[in-house]
Order: C-alpha cells, then sequence, then structure tokens
C-alpha cells in the first residue's frame, strides 16, 4: 500500500483512523501481547461507520435505540477499545488503555460485555458475533414491531473476518438472517486474505461474495482504506429489505513491516517496527499521544448523537405512562408482577388435577400460562417444535410479514439458535428459549458457554432428556449432558421431575437477570409428584424433601426428573419393608449449593445410607453421595455407567437396572 | 407423483426400490417408531448407487477398497439395513430388520458403526456424515499415495439431507473437501423440500446449488426418481478433480398418503395408509415378504464386486512381504514394533536434559520421533499450528499436488476438524491427530462425543489448557473443558505434566484402538519432573506417586498437568515444616479408575490428608477427595470456581489462588 497516498487523500480522515492504529500499537507493545492486524486494517471503515453512519450518544452506551457495533474478529479488541476512548466512552479512559490485557483492567483480551456498557457482546471464540448480531436484528425487529418506530428503529453492524465465516457457526447465521431478511442487518467483512497459519487460500478457496448471495443477502464490495467508497457501501447497505455484507478489501497491519503476512495477525511488539510504521503514518508523539485536534474530532463524533437521543427520549415521554413503564420493564429484563400469582395458580391446578405428563408437555403449559402476559418473550426451536413443546398457542411465526411473530423457526441449527438467542438476551427487551434435545447441547455448547460468561438470562430448553428417549439410540440419548451443563458456571440447570417442578423451574430461568438456563425435561411421561399444593417455589432451594420416612430414617434417596417417581416407588419399597426412608428431588444442584449449609445438612442429614438415581453418568454426584463432612456417608449409584442403545425407553431403564428395586436394593444393601 | 408411470417406466428398477419401501414401512410399523420417509424418497437413488455404482463385495464388508456408503441423513436408517439384508451383508438378516429399534438388534434407531460391520460410521446427529466424509476421502488420497492405485482406488458416497446441510459442521466440511479438491467425493443431497417442522422453506431459502458452487464443488442436478437420470449424474460425477454434489429432487415418503409432508419425515405406520401404498407400489405378500426374483436381482449387486475384490487380493499379494505387512498393520490400526522403544529413549533423554518446556512443545518434540517411524498419521490443527505445536519436522501439507502430505491446514474449523478426523480414523489406515485451543473442545465436542461412541481412536491435541494462557482471557481459558472430557465414557484425558508424561501419553493415545484420546496440553513451560528414567510407562497406571513422603506420611496432595509442579513446590514447604507430603500425579482419571482398588489404595492410602490442585473447576474431584471407602478423608480443593479472567499467567495464578503456598495452607488447615 502507498501510505504516503492514502496520507494526502484524505487527511483529516487519516488522522482520525491513525488514531486508532497508533493507540493499538502501543497498546499492544505495552502488553506485549495482543493482535494488532485486524484494528490496523479495519481502522478506516470503523472510522467512517462511526463518523458519518452508527447512531450513537457515546455518553449514554446504554441508549436502548443506539445503533449496536459488534465486533465479532473480537481478538481485534483494540479497535473497540479505541473507539471507545476516542469517542469519550465513560469509564475507558487512557489508563485503561495502558492496561490492557492486565489484571483488573477493563481492557481485556478479547471485548467483555460485563466489563464495560459500551461492549455489545462478548467475542473471541470466532461467528459468536456474527450469530449474535442475527439475534440483535432480530430483537430490533420485535421491539420495533411491538413499540414502534419512535422507541426502536437501529441499525446492527458487525465487524467480521475470515476466521469468523469459516466456522460453522456464521453459516448457520447467514442462512437464518437470510431467510429471516434482517435488512436491518450489515455485516462488514474484513477481506484481508490472511488467518493465522497464513494466506487463507491455505484452507479455504470459498468464493464469499457468491455464498452469502446464495443465501438471499445483499453483497456490496469496497476498498477497505478508501473512506469515500467504505461511505458509499454503507449508504447502500441501509438500502432494500435484505441483509447486507460488504466485503472490505483492506491490508492487515497496514503500514507496518508485518502488513499482508500471518505474523501482522498478532502481536507486532518491535520498537523499531513500531516507529517505522509511525512515521509513515506521519505519527509523531510518544506512546498513547493522541493529538488534541484529533480527540476532539473523535470526541465530537461522540457526541454526534446526543440530539438524536434526546429526540427519542423525548418521544419515549410523549408515550403513554402504562407504554412507558411496559418499554422500561422489558428493557431492564424484569418479568411482569402477575407472573408469580400465575404460576401459584398453574402449581395449585396441578397438583389438584395430577396429570401424567412428560416435562416438556408441562413445559408446554407453562408457556401457554406465561407467553400471553410476557411480551417480550421469544420461543423457537431447533426444527422439533412438535417435540420440544416450545410453541404456544398464541404465539405466530415470526417473518417477514410478520415482525409481532414471537416464534422462530430456526431450522436445524441448534449453534446459531443459541448464539442467536444470547443476542436477543442482550440487546434487551427479549426474553428468548429455543429448544432441541438435549443430546445437542454438545452442537450449542460454545454459545451455551457464552451465555454463562456474559451473563445473560438465556433459556434452553432441552427435552429427550436422558435414555427415556427410547429408539433413537445412543447417538440421542445424553448421559453426560447433565454433567456438562452442571460443569459450567453461572448456569442453572434445571431437571424437574413433573409439571409443579417444572413452572418453578421456568419461573426462576424466567426471573434471571445474569444467569442462563438449561431446563431438562423428558419425553416420556411422569405422574404429578407435588400434589400437595405450596405456594412457595421448592425448586429455589435446589433440593427439598419431597417425602419424608415414615418412621426411624434409614435411608435417603436423591434423585433429579424422571427419576424422583423411581425413587419414591422405591422408597414405598424400602418402607413396606419397614425402612424408614426420605426422598429428596433436586432439581436444581447449583442452587442448592447455593443455600447455607444448615440448610443443606437439613436436608441430606447424616446417618442414613444414601442412593443417588439418576439415568446418567456418576461424574458429579460425589458430591452429595459423600456428605457435607465428618464421616463419610455409606452410599451408592444407580445410574448409567457409558451409552445407551436403541430400544423402548421401558426396556432400557430396566436392562441398565435404573428401576425401584434397583435403588431398595442398593439401598438394603448399605445397610 | 404418478407412481403408476414410474413403475411402468423401468418394472426392474422399480422392484428392487420398492423392496427398500416395502422392508422400511414394514419395519416402522413393526417398531412403531422411526423414519419412513427418507428411505422412500431416496430408494431410487440407492438402488442406482449400489446397482451400477458402488464398489462392494457384499461379503467382505471390511475389503480395505470399497467405495464408502455413508447415510449423514442417520434417521433414514432403514435404507442402509434395507441395503445390506437385500445385499447379503452376513449377519443382517431379515430377523433383525424384524428387531428394528428392539434391544440387541443391531438395527438401531440410528446406524451405529459398531453394530455391523457394513455400517461406515455412526449417524443421526445431522450434519456428521457428511462431515466424516471428508475425512473418509482425505484418508483415501493419501492412502493411495502411499500404496499406490492398484490398492487404494475408490469413491466416498454421501447421502445428506436439508437438516445436514443447514447444520455449521457441514458447511466446514463443504469449505475445505472444496479446498482440498476431494475429486473421489460424492454427496447425494437428497432434495425433498422437508424438515421435520415443515418445508425447508420455513428456515431457510439457501440456494444450494450456488453455495455449494462458492466453495469449488461440481454440481449436478436430477431427478431422484429417475434410474436414467440418477445413472447419468454419478457417472459425471465420477469426472474432474471437484468433489462432487448431486442435488437429487425426491419426493419424501414416495407413494404414501404422507408424500411430500413433515409427517412423511417420521414413522408412517397407519396400516391402511401402508397397504395403500403397497398396493400403488404394486407390492403384495406379507410384512418383509421380499419376492424371491427381487431378493435374486439384490443378491447379485451384492456379489457383483467379488471379481473385483479378488483381483484385489492378488494384486495385494503381488506386493512385496514388507509392503504387505505395512498395509495389514496400518489397517489394522497398529503401531509400528519400534514405538515403544522410541518413546523410552525419548523419555530417558528428557530425563537427563530435563528442558523446561511447554508440554504443547513437549508434544512436538514426541512428534519428530513418531511421525517419522508412523507414515499413517496425519496431523494438522484449525488455524493454530504454531500454538499447537502439531506440525512435525518432517510434515509437509497435504494438498492437491501433494497427496503424500500428511499435515492438513483445516482453517478455522474445530468441528469439521474433528468430524473429519473421525472419518479418517473410521477408513482405517490413518492415524489422525489435531490441534485446537482446549477450549474450543466446545466447537469440536460433537464429533468428539461421537469418536468415543463409535469406538475410533483420534486423537484431539487441546493446547492452552488453563488460566496458564493468559491474556487472552476467559473466552480462551477452559475450566470446565477437564470435566466435559472426563465425564464423557470411552474417552481418555491426558494431562501430562512434564515431557516424559506427554511422551507417555502419547504412546498411549496412539496405541488405543478402540477409545479416542483428549491430550491436555499448556501453553506455558513447565519444569522436567520426571527426573528418574523410568522404562516403564507410569501414565499407563493414570495416576502414580511422584514423591513420596519424607518421614510419616501426613499429607497427600493430588495434581495434574502445569499444577503437578505447585503440588511438588507445596510439598517443599511442608516437608520444611516437618509435614511428610506425598505428591500423587494423576495425568489419566480413567486408566487409574481402570486399574484394581489395590493399586488405586496404595497410591491413595487413607489417613494423610488430601488436597487435590488443579487450574479448572472441582466438578469431578470429590471422586478422589472422599477415598475409595471406609471413612470420608479430609480434604480440600484449590482450583478454580468460576471463569478466568485477562491477564498474564503468573497474576492470574496468583490472584486466583493457585499457588504453592496456597496448597501448603490448605493441608496445614486440614491436620
Amino acid at each position: 500500500m502507498d501510505i504516503a497516498a492514502l496520507r494526502s487523500a484524505n487527511p483529516d480522515h487519516w488522522k482520525k483512523a491513525t488514531a486508532i492504529r497508533a493507540l493499538t500499537l502501543d497498546a499492544v507493545h505495552a502488553a506485549n501481547s495482543g493482535h494488532s492486524g485486524a484494528p490496523m486494517g479495519m481502522a478506516d471503515v470503523a472510522t467512517v461507520l462511526f463518523e458519518k453512519h452508527l447512531k450513537f450518544d457515546a455518553s449514554a452506551p446504554q441508549w436502548p435505540d443506539r445503533d449496536r457495533f459488534i465486533l465479532s474478529a473480537g481478538h481485534g479488541s483494540m479497535l473497540v477499545y479505541s473507539l471507545l476512548y476516542l469517542t469519550g466512552s465513560p469509564g475507558m479512559t487512557l489508563d485503561q488503555i495502558k492496561n490492557f490485557r492486565q489484571w483488573g483492567s477493563i481492557t481485556a483480551g478479547h471485548p467483555e460485555n460485563f466489563l464495560h456498557d459500551g461492549i455489545e457482546t462478548t467475542t473471541g471464540p470466532l461467528g459468536q458475533g456474527i450469530s449474535n448480531s442475527v439475534g440483535f436484528a432480530i430483537a430490533e425487529e420485535a421491539l420495533r414491531a411491538r413499540f414502534g418506530k419512535k422507541l426502536v428503529d437501529h441499525y446492527t453492524y458487525v465487524m467480521a473476518g475470515d476466521g469468523c465465516l469459516m466456522e460453522g457457526v456464521s453459516q448457520e447465521a447467514i442462512g437464518l438472517a437470510g431467510r429471516l431478511g434482517l435488512g436491518k442487518l450489515i455485516v462488514l467483512w474484513d477481506n484481508n486474505n490472511i488467518t493465522i497459519d497464513g494466506t487463507v487460500e491455505l484452507a479455504d478457496r470459498t468464493d464469499q461474495v457468491k455464498r452469502f448471495r446464495a443465501s438471499g443477502w445483499q453483497v456490496l464490495e469496497c476498498d477497505g482504506h478508501d473512506p469515500e467508497a467504505i461511505d458509499a457501501a454503507l449508504t447502500k447497505a441501509k438500502t432494500g429489505r435484505r441483509p447486507t455484507m460488504i466485503a472490505c478489501k483492506t491490508h492487515i497491519a497496514l503500514g507496518h513491516a508485518a502488513q499482508d503476512t500471518s505474523k501482522g495477525h498478532g502481536a507486532l511488539t518491535d520498537p523499531d517496527q513500531l516507529k517505522a510504521a509511525k512515521d509513515a503514518y506521519g505519527w509523531s508523539g510518544g506512546p498513547f499521544e493522541v493529538p488534541a485536534d484529533v480527540k476532539s474530532a473523535w470526541e465530537a463524533i461522540g457526541t454526534r448523537g446526543a440530539a438524536d437521543h434526546a429526540a427519542w427520549s423525548a418521544r419515549l415521554s410523549e408515550q403513554s405512562e402504562r407504554r412507558q413503564a411496559e418499554f422500561s420493564r422489558v428493557m431492564a429484563g424484569d418479568v411482569p408482577k402477575s407472573l408469580p400469582s400465575r404460576i401459584r395458580a398453574l402449581k395449585k391446578q396441578i397438583s389438584e388435577e395430577q396429570p401424567k405428563v412428560a416435562t416438556r408437555k408441562s413445559s408446554e403449559m407453562v408457556l401457554d400460562v406465561v407467553n400471553p402476559i410476557m411480551g417480550e418473550t421469544i420461543g423457537g426451536s431447533a426444527d422439533l417444535s412438535g417435540s420440544n413443546n416450545t410453541k404456544s398457542k398464541d404465539m405466530t411465526v415470526f417473518d417477514e410479514g410478520n415482525r409481532k411473530g414471537r416464534y422462530i423457526h430456526y431450522g436445524i441449527r441448534e449453534h446459531g439458535m443459541a448464539a442467536a438467542m444470547n443476542g436477543m438476551a442482550l440487546h434487551g427487551g427479549i426474553k428468548p428459549y429455543g429448544g432441541t434435545f438435549m443430546c445437542f447441547t454438545d452442537y450449542a455448547r460454545p454459545a451455551m458457554r457464552l451465555a454463562a460468561l456474559m451473563k445473560v438470562p438465556t433459556v434452553f430448553v432441552m427435552t429427550h432428556d436422558s435414555i427415556g428417549l427410547g429408539e433413537d439410540g445412543p447417538t440421542h440419548q445424553p448421559v453426560e449432558h447433565l454433567a456438562i451443563s452442571r460443569s459450567t458456571p453461572n448456569t442453572l440447570v434445571f431437571r424437574p421431575c413433573d409439571t409443579v417442578e417444572t413452572a418453578e423451574s421456568w419461573e426462576l430461568a424466567l426471573s434471571s437477570k445474569s444467569t442462563p438456563s438449561v431446563l431438562s425435561l423428558t419425553r416420556q411421561g411422569l405422574p404429578t409428584l407435588r400434589t400437595e399444593h405450596k405456594q412457595r417455589n421448592l425448586t429455589a432451594q435446589g433440593a427439598y424433601v419431597l417425602a419424608d420416612a415414615d418412621g426411624k430414617r434409614q435411608a435417603l434417596l436423591m434423585a433429579t426428573g424422571s427419576e424422583v417417581e423411581i425413587a419414591m416407588k422405591a422408597r414405598d419399597l424400602l418402607q413396606a419393608e419397614g425402612i424408614g426412608t426420605r426422598v429428596v428431588s433436586m432439581p436444581c444442584w447449583e442452587l442448592f449449593e447455593e443455600q447455607d449449609e444448615a440448610y443443606r445438612r437439613k436436608v441430606l442429614p447424616g446417618g442414613p445410607v444414601r442412593v443417588a438415581v439418576e439415568a446418567a453418568i456418576r461424574f458429579g454426584w460425589d458430591r452429595w453421595l459423600y456428605g457435607e463432612r465428618g464421616k463419610r456417608e455409606k452410599s451408592g449409584f444407580i445410574g448409567m455407567h457409558g451409552f445407551g442403545a436403541s430400544a423402548p425407553a421401558d426396556v432400557l431403564y430396566e436392562k441398565f437396572g435404573i428401576t425401584p428395586e434397583a435403588v431398595a436394593e442398593k439401598a438394603k444393601s448399605l445397610l
């Protein structure tokens, strides 16, 4: 590249863009790690986007109607931090930039949404940002349909690199966005032809222009270092009803000795090369120094949206009080005041009627109560709507012609669904939930982890949660997926035993504001075990005594979900032999772990022999089998010891020895 | 569809194809579950493929040079079972067909490779089969380059549905296959426009023809019920150097009342509709009855390849004995006889030189020893070659121009890589290994589970395995991924503490024939702790005493990987205070679990206080902390309690309290 020509062509633009490059070089140099090349390559595109297109007010990063800017290529985090610092985002100080990648700073190696309000989503695992963005764009369409253009009318801009586009999840996102006609989604592809191992050519020859067009996108191309071309492309991108991908031809690590090489992807720390690059840029001054005129120009960009913001606030205040309150409520993620009473009413009804249904069906019964009073829910399924029971009676399909629809056919795209749901939750104003089979937690897993890390309350409705799935066999029968979900920090894993516990689990999942939930639900029918109505949400304590011992307490049975019925039947067998037996239902280990030790010991007292029963592997159960402290309790486990098999569910339970008789025998053998 | 016209156009073909449809209808009816539509829709394509193109000898399903047939849409398993039964595959009896989806049968709900030799791979989780097939095709190219066309020269045929194509993993596979120019890979797309929720249109409008072409595939189209058109397309597919996708326009559940509907996807069990469909087919006779002439015609197809097979055997016997032995060895998955001695020599050298290196670097040192003597290894990385250290000195890149290359740049496609590796392992003759960051176990997870279920010894090289990764922060720092891998049945999870243990782990991983391995390796340097050379592979027992107590044994420290060094330093601190301390290195829990209780109790005796240290969450450790039986040992855990953070590695260890001092304090607090 002829840097001198770029400098002279548009000096004002050049200085602003170079501020990003210089800050990036300095921060990476100070940290002695990081990724220089992407911010240096995309600085021009970002500058034009922020200067001329992005609707934002730097002083108010949480303004609900701001355009969203998502850096899918999260390793280029210095691009985001530079932009936030330059435009004057509160808290993004120069000291933070100087402490890039250090303990306690908000300028982490990859952008973390929970560290700064101006960061829309956590990126780094490639493909996630572009897939979240589909959710952001869905949320915008849905909220615009609900609250009107006066309150909701913004774009979602995404920067994605080759790494993002090679990931399968982005391909799911591309297909979904094309299908849903998300015209306000604009992807800026950092087309620099470089990955870590070398040129893109090493691993891929896909024609991305054709690939996006094949899924119904508008595709534009521009020189990613020509501000006028970038501006023209962005202007065009905002027209039409299709999502747009702009292929921005860029040079990674522009102007540095490592330009256009894979070395340029990483940390450029050589001081001489750094100086040479700055010299070429015409950038003098010490490390982290931004000339006052350049900083002011950027700050003016940061305040450009203040008038828009004020006008929006005025429009909001013109709405009826009720509408304002509803808008504020959903944006804050609060549940409606009536939710607890509706859930209680359902619980009461269930404990009286005592239906025998699968908990996936129970879940549908809850949704039929919840969705009509929570206009902010958006449900969906990865092509298993009839199996996951995720579509409540009142829901219509979200589509180009029906943006008020609240049900999404995600297609056979578990990962894309999960990532899109995270995007909706991050956007605010939406409570997303979506279903697939529990076993396909595997497919959705990277996005499920990010929900936990990002502290967003996405709800994953995972049905067919054990060998109880039956004939489909071991590929579809989870055995380790409870352990996988439970081992993930900041995740609530609910495995309800009946409709009442399912209602309680949903109440907790919907009320959560910073923790995702996994609902592990059965395919097979289960009796109502909570036949005595309790106002209180017993699931909120994670575990509780479902049936206490009749007579001296000699055995203690612990179970979750479909195996609570088995534990209750085992209790009958044991009590018939005069062995006093307590049954503890443990629908949510994480919430039980949060209780104080006194409660935990009350529920699981020392003394009686313990048997846990769960149609899954033992991994993790030892925490509860061995007792809180003191002597080790005599204990045993009834469950799976490997993968399942293809056969009817009742045959599998019998063959794998997960039966009331086996539980009772195990308890007796320990006495 | 005009079924009568199809019948009359080509009666011989029609009868053969209808045998598949009739068996499918009968088996699903008998099981009262399953998927009828796909086998009924793809019966014509399958018939032409088997009759005119597929090179196979039904009596010898393991003939190494057979064409591979992979049903990626695994729910249509009755297609495979019908074909195996009709062509006379040993063991696939009519009784098996009658016991479709029942306990103990080999006709599981989804095809399971470990139940019958004629099933090439386990499918069901969508997108896996087509992604495996890329590995099958790579294996064929690599083996052909190594052993010549006389021994290796076959095609890989895949049937994939819309569900497969919507999954992200298939998109990764499409990109990879296009890039590698796998001309002998032929995908038959069951283009029936139906998914479980309804028409494909509900969730996708991707033009698949354009999408495949964008990644460099040859794309053909045909009427999937016209045998001549299918034959012509297959003939054409075998020309050229690019992979081919044939879009076969089909009708799901052809000829049934549920044809062309989503209902047709599932179990068609209504007896009247079943009879009506058979009547339309012109198919009389009772359930499971195939007219003798039709069965003979199919059996003739099954023996069509016998002459080819015999000729192949003759060509094999003409090879030198050494070459025959080598071919047999690699196809059997046996390691070379010299492997153990090479590993021992490396261990000896290391224990003398005592390098301080990251275990990812140790792994490279092992590969530099192993790869030159194991021509069957194919390594690679998902665009992290320099970080995963997976490319040994002798390896060149596998490419269109260099089929002898044994290193693959998979691109940023962890999932596609894992699935392709499984395909290579399933093909036979190849020992695949591939690298990414441990945290991206998440992306590869569905294929990693299938490796375990399918009993293939794929090796997953997972580097940067803890907060020791440092500045990249929590998105890149695994904390739950050891638990995830350990909770998966039939998986060996190795977390070596130094180069010696890394060599031992690799020896075990390479020697495994039916269990995949996860190698959890550090980014950061570690000292050599195994400074006393032992001939024996100590890692083979899973855990062992690395350093025993000096004096009375009061404390027992357990650790893996990078934390063994911390445990050893804690031991120094404790011993300095006169507290006799044993350190147990536990590089592989699964192998330790396999030892007899006597050995386990010898390594972890009751009495001393126990402290486990691992830079990961505690989940799963209770198994070892509480003791084998009897009284509960006093114990504690030093490790992570949530997600990590972005900072230099040493700062993170300090801030998260994973230090020798913390371990020693914990032990003392328990005494």
